[in-house]
């Protein structure tokens, strides 16, 4: 007995980006409530509690018909599992770390007010640990790693879960998507209450030295809200951004409010690097039409403290540079929008 | 209640195109009949007359194997509709005054007695709007558009159809795919005779000016013949290619004949740049096998005026420089292809 | 009547690969014991005989997430068959000697102890037919081939079956993908003895010289043992690589062991070149879950002679130079993989 299933989301919106001083952009954007994507995954009942399954996940920017490089950017595992006994499972696959982090984020570490706005190259821990392009930071396993081995605990254990998470380096450098890294997962819950913990090391970031992703996060419902908070540290050498998240997801009428503060506090080898931190504070409707689709309206504001020059994606385009015209350090972000969500 | 539907069509053939004194070159072709293509689409009903819809619609070049950059290429859309309000649609779409120009050949544009053979950067409004390369060319909103806002009108409205599309220009150019754009579409028919015309203008074209598209379309079914016309005319400042279309279509066994004229009129700074016109004469068959496959074959003949160089697609490589070997001015380019389309 | 299929294969594994002195690279690999890939595929019956279909089919890296260029580079064809009279096929598909040389060896050429291990540019005729890149040998048709028209015998010709293939150059080269080549393929079983013999001749290889891939391979299915033979030699002036293989495979508990040798015997204009030989010994276990579902362990040995710098994929970087210091003349690599393959 088996299945397959071919599924995913379609998410389309338009946004406004205030810069600061440099005026604002309009756009079309996807994926800010849901990311679009196309979904292909399956299991096989193997008999004797065992079973195989795969997942195919990719990312859809669905506002211009664009696929993501690799085209299953998401999640492409091949998985054999038991009953009791647990899950290994070999591919590409989320690192532990988002998934705590993730959880914990009213937002699910999308749109303008994601949880993921400082996991930038801004961030001089992961700058320097894997280089300051786009790609670099695409590369770097602060999202998703390729070429892993993952062992998750069985369900039922009184509410743990669990995971351990090794990759293969490759021969390669993890500024270039190589990632030599291991890391792990501890879960637990009683259905309102939610506790997580994980953390991402790479083994062979740039100079061969070590990239530490750690984070905590917890969310308890009582009903009338769920309250969250959290925290995600990325370190390396001496430099370090410390994430920290409080957020409250409030049912009213057909859909829900969001309210999250995200503050990002960083450390580095001089004082000046030290003042760069930067706060995100993010409200935002869902209106439910049905259970698979959605209206929704976020606002976002994002504030700059010392030069630190972290944006809200979508606006002008800004500099680090203080001798530029487009100088950002120490401006703000706002920014609105309101778009469509729909799961297929 | 709702639906998911993976269609498409593979459509291969051969072709063979003789460019003046140039020789003859063979080649195997995709979407000569119907573009070879694979779409993912869905709907479901909100209740009280509300509707929630996507539409994933990519380009498969089935001759190689190839698919398109953008993957979806062709659409990639999410809706909201109302049975009596109409529809809102978000994402990248056809722009409309392909929709009323296609309509109104019987080759859909494609093959090589398409109509859309002179949508080249050959075309001076479109080169110089856009830029010179294939790039721009493929990135010019003459044919499909991405980060658009779009309304259509609903159905029933005493054979009234219409829309009006917006696009984010995001802060790019329009040569690199980042249009700032807006447009509309009138369409009427009682069955037998149908009337359309379309306008987009771009406002981010080359130098920041206006590239403005239009176009209008007629058919007539007289049942033993569809007859139709239609023009298309782009400008930018003073560069102007008005595209003329007559065209019959004409049941005939198991399938019909189809039969085109097409003649590119331009108009430029200079005499010289204003005498490059050019002609495009189509005939072709399409035997029906089933609803879902045909065998197809297409004859065209292109004739250049004064300095124009157009080709039919696969041909042997052209020049528009006076001292080349292969310089292509004022010659002709015969074609001729046979395939098979099956829809799936 | 009419039918559409979506399918595929997720196959994932961890290798590794020792390359003589230069010490061992663990890594993650995608397809050891079948292609990880994605299918979808259709037919209708026309009637009277007639049927018309569709494949296509394209690699998955699900190590990675990664998908080909071309998308359906494993084969994208539309095929127009009859039930007597046989199948004309268009589009992209493998070359027919690949097929019989995959029938012969029972690791289907896939992973460490595959028999396309020598498929390389170090295998002078096609280094110096195509050109020396990964992308030249990517290209070149000892795979498979684009812009195809193809002709296969109906079945029930008393075991005999057989194909016709001939490919478009379309003005370009074989290096880059334009290949100009024709083939044929012939084939005779009576269900325990299998027989096959192919050619595919390119006719616009560099230099616009013929290169030719001739292939022929035998089986015998004695029950407790699978013994298989062929040879596959690549020619292009002086050089040539010819590949022997003998193997075996014995049905052993819930699966197959399956035993492989493999020999590259290469002749050039030097007979230095002549000496740079190779061979391939390799061994497996396939134990079936299901009959979608396996875990899987390979051994293979690769020994190089002369100067010849053949590898296992998936090793320390070697290199041709002999005063490089990772020069690999004459060396040895060696690996094994261990994985989990399920079709889907």
């Amino acid at each position: 007995q088996s299945s397959i299933t071919l599924g995913g989301t379609v998410d389309v919106g338009v946004r406004q980006v205030k810069n600061g001083t440099l005026g604002s952009v309009s756009s079309s954007v996807s994926g800010a409530n849901s990311t679009s994507k196309l979904v292909l995954r399956g299991q096989e009942d193997l008999g004797a509690g065992l079973s195989a399954g795969f997942y195919l996940d990719g990312t859809i920017f669905a506002d211009s018909g664009g696929t993501s490089t690799p085209f299953w950017d998401r999640r492409s595992t091949l998985s054999l599992a038991h009953r009791d006994g647990g899950e290994l499972r070999l591919g590409r696959d989320w690192v532990p770390t988002h998934l705590v982090w993730s959880a914990a984020d009213p937002f699910a570490t999308l749109g303008i007010a994601g949880a993921n706005t400082f996991r930038s190259t801004q961030s001089r821990a992961i700058g320097q640990a894997f280089g300051s392009t786009a790609a670099a930071l695409a590369q770097s396993p602060t999202l998703r790693v390729a070429n892993v081995v993952e062992y998750f605990l069985p369900s039922g254990l009184a509410g743990f879960s669990g995971a351990l998470m090794a990759s293969a380096g490759e021969g390669g450098s993890a500024g270039t998507g190589s990632t030599r890294g291991d890391g792990w997962r501890l879960g637990w819950t009683d259905g309102r209450l939610n506790l997580g913990a994980a953390q991402f090391s790479t083994r062979n970031a740039n100079g061969g030295q070590d990239f530490k992703d750690q984070t905590w996060g917890a969310s308890w419902d009582f009903g009338w809200v769920r309250a969250s908070a959290g925290q995600r540290r990325w370190v390396y050498g001496s430099d370090r951004t410390t994430n920290t998240l409080v957020a409250a997801v409030i049912p009213a009428g057909p859909g829900v409010v969001k309210l999250s503060h995200l503050r990002a506090n960083q450390q580095g080898a001089s004082a000046a690097l030290s003042a760069n931190d930067a706060s995100l504070t993010g409200a935002g409707y869902v209106c439910n039409l049905s259970r698979r689709s959605a209206l929704y309206a976020h606002l976002a504001r994002l504030k700059n403290q010392g030069g630190a020059t972290f944006t809200i994606a979508g606006g002008a385009a800004t500099s680090a540079l203080p001798t530029a015209p487009n100088y950002f350090g120490g401006q703000s972000s706002t920014a609105f929008e309101l778009g469509l969500r729909h799961d297929f």
